[in-house]
């Protein structure tokens, strides 16, 4: 899957993928291993290496929900990593398996199991798995958002 | 802490209990157990039993932050419950401990571990715990809703 123009978290879901667009009560259940009955798994790979080996799993904000904000799962592979870049929306980040690096700014911290991380807007940052397992992550944004910016 | 005219978990967080309005970058550390460093736990007891013994911890929302929702860990002790009410913004609801009883309209379902609920404004709904463990769940909201109401 070859996107160049949009290599980051915000990729595109294609429409052929997206449940219909009602706002109904909905129970995910958990099926083990951060994937839910009726969440389908998206995978990135980006031909540039500004992005490696990422899946994402949308929770809210494909279907029809009406909250002001979206709830994303990702899962970055040993090895892998997101784009460095920056925008000017905030982010919430919190560490549901394994561990991982964040970089935010000039820091780089080692994050894991629970720990809530609050990006500000315009903070360079990229998400990055150093480690032998599966790093997985809630990702929390607004609903309305510019996009990312990537940096080098 | 009595408070007659605000049973929800939209209870006001003290002014004296909240730290300085700032939007920068943070790293709250898990610290075990759901709570977190830098993160207090407030507890709300509710006289007229529309509520029991729960907390709630603020992860996202009190501190200058400029997101459009607010994170928030909320805690049920074995045998409590959360008022039975409905209002017009929905609820994103991921459990992260233990246990618990959602009741979404006319259905109540059990969830636990990183099960995650969608529920639709207007629909009365109420969490509890009939459990012999702690049960605890982030809930994700709009940062600007309307004020619930109490239900019977």
């Amino acid at each position: 899957m070859k996107k160049k123009n949009n290599p980051s978290c915000d990729w595109k879901t294609p429409l052929t993928e997206k449940a219909p667009l009602t706002d109904k009560n909905r129970i995910y259940q958990h099926k083990g291993d951060c994937s839910w009955k009726g969440i389908p798994t998206e995978k990135y790979k980006d031909t540039e290496e500004s992005w490696s080996s990422i899946l994402r799993r949308v929770l809210i904000g494909d279907r029809g929900e009406d909250t002001r904000f979206h709830v994303r799962y990702f899962e970055i592979e040993p090895g892998g990593f997101s784009s460095f870049e920056k925008h000017r929306h905030s982010h919430v980040v919190i560490v549901i398996r394994g561990k991982g690096q964040i970089r935010i700014g000039e820091k780089t911290k080692t994050i894991s199991y629970m720990d809530t991380v609050y990006i500000k807007g315009l903070t360079p940052h990229q998400l990055r798995n150093p480690y032998s397992e599966a790093f997985g992550f809630l990702c929390i944004v607004n609903s309305r958002r510019d996009r990312p910016r990537l940096l080098k």
